[in-house]
């Protein structure tokens, strides 16, 4: 790509150059990182693609960029830990770097370390390269949590209560509307300019996963970005372990009732749409309280929607309505865009 | 992307899940990794776009697995680092995911796999997304070396020796075979043969970064991907430091004789064609028979190739010829593809 180093460079000068624990960040072969006995680190990678994840007809570029590290962010928060460093990948299409440039990477580095900062987060390292069509972006994350306090999938206990944080389903009202038009108006503020964002800008749990992880009391954790019924399922799995909700203590949203539909139909998109990036885990009863003093630190709802059972034969999901036990389709509920 | 968990679990079947220091790879929202005080992690990630970085009309599946690693292992041990873990995100276009499914990630993995197995590195996360059109990978490594033993591009002195490995020029020479039609015929051990495989599966030099990492000689020390003019400006940029290297003594490939060019054009394709991957260092000329020794014990040449100077007004590389001293033009020479 013409003038790679200029735009890397440019990037660079963004970056703060000083955290705890950053030897060397951007500039050489690899970043230089300090271990600590007593500590373990985590580290994933999250892949965005044009026209599968986002479109850039409806993409806010600032927003994109929030979104980019939002998603990796979310998966410390689902290990209960403390998001430290982050790199960035990017596949940039002609279109996004010809000359005049566009304001678009502006505004994309400027929603990325809005974002970084406000976790103290340090971008470290990246690649990019042209790509013929689609923007493609790579978002890798690391972070700290002490040795065992990681909170895996595979953890939970019959009898745990099941927690979600927020609400679900407002991710995938954003979606349905962007699909159908609508736009993000920069000082909208009414149930549709929430959907909206909730799916082009959603807010990563990094502190109440953090709390979470650092009291010891989730004894399994994920996020949702599959939806809540698939995100469960691979809980359950991993847990080896059944689980029962209970329909009417979802937490479903409000932006759902922007559209005509019944009332399974918002259930469905509530538990299927996926992208909320809220924190789905189960715990048990006795820590009832330290959960919503926790939450409440956070500001975040909190709800505890089913119980995990011991695995059986049948189904390993089911839904309680009214009391009426049936089981639950996952497969019935697929990622949107995908 | 359907089958998408099924093709993760045909993998995650693959990876080998003990490792010394991983706590958890595959499988959960992070990878968990233990830190160890007195050592420092190396984090790099390199990005490969189909019909900018490879081709798949001449690409062999299990080079490119291969290459996808090696890449990101070269940067480790242009660090002097050990290679551990490795994540991996593919952004697949349908032709490569379309029943009946093509035996490409068969061969893909396996040849990703092998190099992984020989070095020790355990593959430990990733993501993967359907993408409409190109073959994208994302190649992530982290490594490990003693506190303090990292070598940086920054460390070079006025009076350092300039050293690289191997020979210059044959990726470029095997690009420019696959370019005119040629392709890799798998008993094929002629000259041509060798520079496709130089292109196609070159070979990081992990034990000989890791070997001159422990010994604690390099001063300063890069890979060379954009061709060592290239290269070698970056590593005099961050030492703030010039160089004069000596045209007799740079080793270009006899790959390059493979076609009818001047020794002038033999010359740019071996200090510019790039993809080499041989590692190019400084060091004081009184670790010389050191710096022999590791390179024996690793059956590789090493060639001592110019000096470093102090930073002063005018070009900061130059080039020896016959002892006539002139600029040497980095720019000259640019990546082949890019």
């Amino acid at each position: 790509m013409n003038g790679e180093f200029d735009f890397i460079d440019r990037i660079r000068r963004q970056v703060k150059t000083s955290s705890p624990d950053l030897i060397l960040g951007i500039g050489d072969d690899t970043a230089i990182l300090r271990e600590l006995s007593g500590r373990e680190s985590l580290l994933t990678v999250d892949l965005l693609v044009e026209d599968v994840d986002f479109k850039l007809d409806y993409a806010v570029p600032h927003m994109l960029g929030h979104k980019a590290l939002a998603v990796s962010l979310s998966d410390i928060a689902a290990m209960g830990g403390t998001p430290r460093f982050s790199l960035l990948t990017l596949g940039i299409p002609p279109r996004l770097t010809d000359s005049p440039a566009p304001p678009f990477w502006e505004d994309f580095f400027a929603g990325y370390f809005a974002l970084a900062e406000r976790f103290g987060v340090t971008l470290i390292g990246g690649d990019m390269s042209a790509t013929p069509e689609r923007l493609t972006i790579d978002s890798i994350v690391m972070g700290h949590c002490r040795a065992g306090q990681a909170v895996r999938r595979s953890g939970s206990r019959p009898g745990d209560a099941i927690y979600v944080t927020g609400e679900l389903g407002a991710s995938a009202a954003g979606l349905k509307l962007l699909l159908a038009g609508q736009r993000v108006k920069e000082d909208g503020d009414n149930l549709a300019q929430t959907a909206l964002r909730a799916h082009l800008r959603p807010e990563p749990r990094v502190e109440f996963g953090r709390l979470l992880g650092e009291a010891g009391i989730a004894r399994a954790m994920i996020d949702i970005s599959d939806g809540l019924a698939q995100d469960l399922a691979h809980l359950c799995e991993e847990s080896r372990v059944r689980a029962v909700i209970d329909r009417q203590r979802i937490p479903v949203s409000n932006c759902l009732s922007l559209f005509a539909l019944g009332e399974d139909e918002r259930f469905s998109l509530a538990i299927g749409g996926g992208e909320d990036f809220e924190l789905l885990f189960t715990a048990s009863e006795k820590d009832d309280a330290k959960l919503r003093q926790i939450a409440e630190r956070c500001a975040l709802p909190l709800t505890r929607i089913g119980e995990v059972l011991e695995l059986a034969e049948g189904p390993s999901m089911m839904l309680k309505d009214r009391g009426h036990v049936s089981p639950l389709d996952v497969r019935g509920y697929e990622h949107f865009v995908k």
